[in-house]
């Protein structure tokens, strides 16, 4: 069994911070500081260029992976991190119209993060008028996955209100009728149990900031099923993808299996960072980690219907459908969500009406959730969101 | 005039290490660990996902840019830092290409980093068999733009020898030639003074890890000229470089000028040590940095000339013709770095016979060139190189 206390005990939660955005960016794993200190010390400082061999960073891409690759259901040796999710999902996207160059279509689907869309309408765009790129509602995508279709990207868990798609359903589907699929697990790695292998996905990418907790701009990652890792060509195929990256050839070799994904030089701060929140994820059992989500967000489903008819839950009922985050629809729910932030209990708004909580067994128990729901309550019931300054909409993340 | 005494005294350098590998990876800023501390600690530890805004991480791409953009002559506002260096490069030439739309070729040389040649093989693989990259020798280039080239894209510093292009020269050329031109500045930035407006420069990348000090896997940069920025298509069109990010639009609309060419999530923990290291680069003036780089790279050269008759000069030897470093040829050129580097002399190896030694004023002086060059002599003379465990080729960076 997974012990929550001790991993809550290996982050950093600022004093009156109840904080229900790990879904957004995880908080800070303790062990993080000092991890990067000795970095930036002992490795930069002392060892200088010799650290890509010598600190083993060279190895940090596909380390990291394989340490990823646990938690999502991958074969080993099938993950590595680098780049950013919007890179990545470009990366995965490009690669695998090549495996089916007759079909022109990527279908996709509203709910799938903004950012994945306007890649790929960016790269369709590259390639020219005959590609389209097929957006339909989410409820609809089983029935446009046809014969014309090239690629599937969807995202795993809807950003805005945790509604999950059925991999394993659609991932068989889109086979049978020759797609290939591109599963964005952004919200799914670290918040839900996920098997890519079992499921037969073709590319999955993900980003590490999130339920991972890698830290503000951590490192996205690719997946690339072993059966698939030796043939693909990588679109962006970059020296640390070679074959022989350091024999400076000038023609371009692709490296073996998924080693070929690995696109420039990988930000080691950021992964050193990653690997102290690793640490603690090797600590952690999903399911244990999925049983602990449902409880919490039953609990806040329930305390917070029982107290706001306000808020409409925008979240699937069924837990089985939702991921690890629960979401409610209110009209000024920009305002209330400023009210509960200076009130410590930190989410997100999504526009245009979406107030956003994520839960995240590793630091967060259902002491927080009732706190955080008698604190929603009273927002609510005493309109202390009805302030003009709260109404006032800022950039936020 | 550049105090180059206190730019030293602010890197980290090891007891007994000649670093003349600046060119491969900076050292460390001394202050670079207590600023990525605080960033860890008081923003991300306590700010959470508040410090997008509270701690300004959202601008380190824009703010850094511009203080990246005063080392190479670019107008405020034209650099933004993000991504690693072959993104920049796939993304610069993507855009570059639609700019000629009716033009197939990418003109470059075999001076070039292999890198940028992968990646525009890999993008002009993606967007058809009429797409040619085409390689000339680096004497050739002048001769090879001509009105079918779309693209030129050179790296203005030879990686292995220090040559350098005539940028103001060949960019006039591409110019009157209808020709877009990518300058790579990997190894031009804080190495020798770049004016990208000056020349009419269209588009530039670089990276930050080399002469900038910015880290292992420190993000590249991108520029593109102004008069350019608000009608180029973002190849690579991510959430980052949309309009109104936050929005949460399904249709991608460019952001303003070089917000465009932002992807996603900023690296913040890299960029913060970026921050410190572009402290020390504010301290610094280019004109300064050149002076003294040619009067290391001089009394380099005549020491070990007078004294290893082995060592063929391979950078030019007029050091207006030549970066920040400098290049020897040797049949065993690989046993005598490991011989250099065991002795504390930090260089590198290019193959198949390129000694490569790099030099940064900003912390290497007078007296460290000259015991360098009393080591090169020793290990030469007395042919310490001659071992067999230096023999043996490891992966190096």
């Amino acid at each position: 069994m997974t012990d929550f206390a001790a991993t809550k005990a290996m982050f950093e939660l600022p004093e009156g911070v109840l904080y229900l955005d790990g879904n957004s960016l995880g908080p800070l794993p303790k062990a993080a500081g000092e991890r990067v200190q000795n970095m930036l010390s002992a490795e930069w400082g002392q060892m200088l260029i010799t650290g890509w061999n010598k600190a083993g960073w060279m190895g940090l891409p596909t380390g990291l992976g394989d340490r990823i690759g646990r938690l999502i259901g991958a074969e080993a040796g099938a993950v590595v991190v680098g780049d950013t999710l919007s890179i990545k999902v470009y990366q995965a996207v490009a690669s695998a119209l090549e495996l089916n160059p007759q079909r022109k279509v990527v279908l996709s689907d509203n709910g799938n993060f903004p950012s994945d869309l306007y890649m790929v309408d960016g790269l369709l765009r590259s390639l020219g008028a005959d590609y389209e790129l097929r957006v339909v509602d989410p409820e609809q995508v089983a029935e446009n996955i046809t014969e014309d279709i090239a690629v599937l990207m969807l995202t795993e868990v809807d950003y805005r209100t945790g509604r999950m798609h059925d991999m394993k359903a659609l991932t068989e589907l889109a086979h049978a009728n020759g797609v290939v699929t591109v599963w964005d697990l952004a919200h799914s790695a670290g918040a839900i149990p996920v098997d890519l292998s079992g499921c037969n996905a073709d590319f999955a990418v993900g980003c590490t900031y999130k339920y991972l907790n890698g830290g503000p701009g951590a490192p996205a990652f690719i997946y690339v099923a072993p059966r698939l890792a030796q043939s693909v060509r990588p679109a962006l195929s970059g020296w640390l993808g070679h074959e022989a990256p350091f024999a400076f050839d000038l023609d371009y070799r692709p490296g073996s299996g998924i080693e070929r994904m690995r696109v420039g030089t990988p930000p080691v701060i950021q992964m050193t960072a990653l690997a102290a929140a690793m640490d603690i994820w090797d600590m952690a059992d999903m399911a244990d980690v999925r049983a602990k989500s449902i409880e919490l967000t039953e609990l806040f489903i329930k305390r917070v219907e029982a107290t706001c008819p306000e808020l409409e839950l925008a979240s699937p009922r069924n837990p089985e459908q939702r991921g690890s985050q629960v979401s409610f629809k209110f009209t000024d729910g920009y305002a209330a969500m400023q009210a509960l932030i200076a009130r410590g209990v930190i989410g997100d708004f999504r526009a245009p009406d979406i107030m956003r909580f994520g839960f995240t067994p590793l630091y967060v128990d259902e002491n927080d959730v009732e706190q955080a729901a008698e604190i929603v309550a009273d927002i609510m019931r005493n309109r202390l969101w009805d302030v003009p300054e709260y109404k006032v909409r800022q950039r936020v993340t």
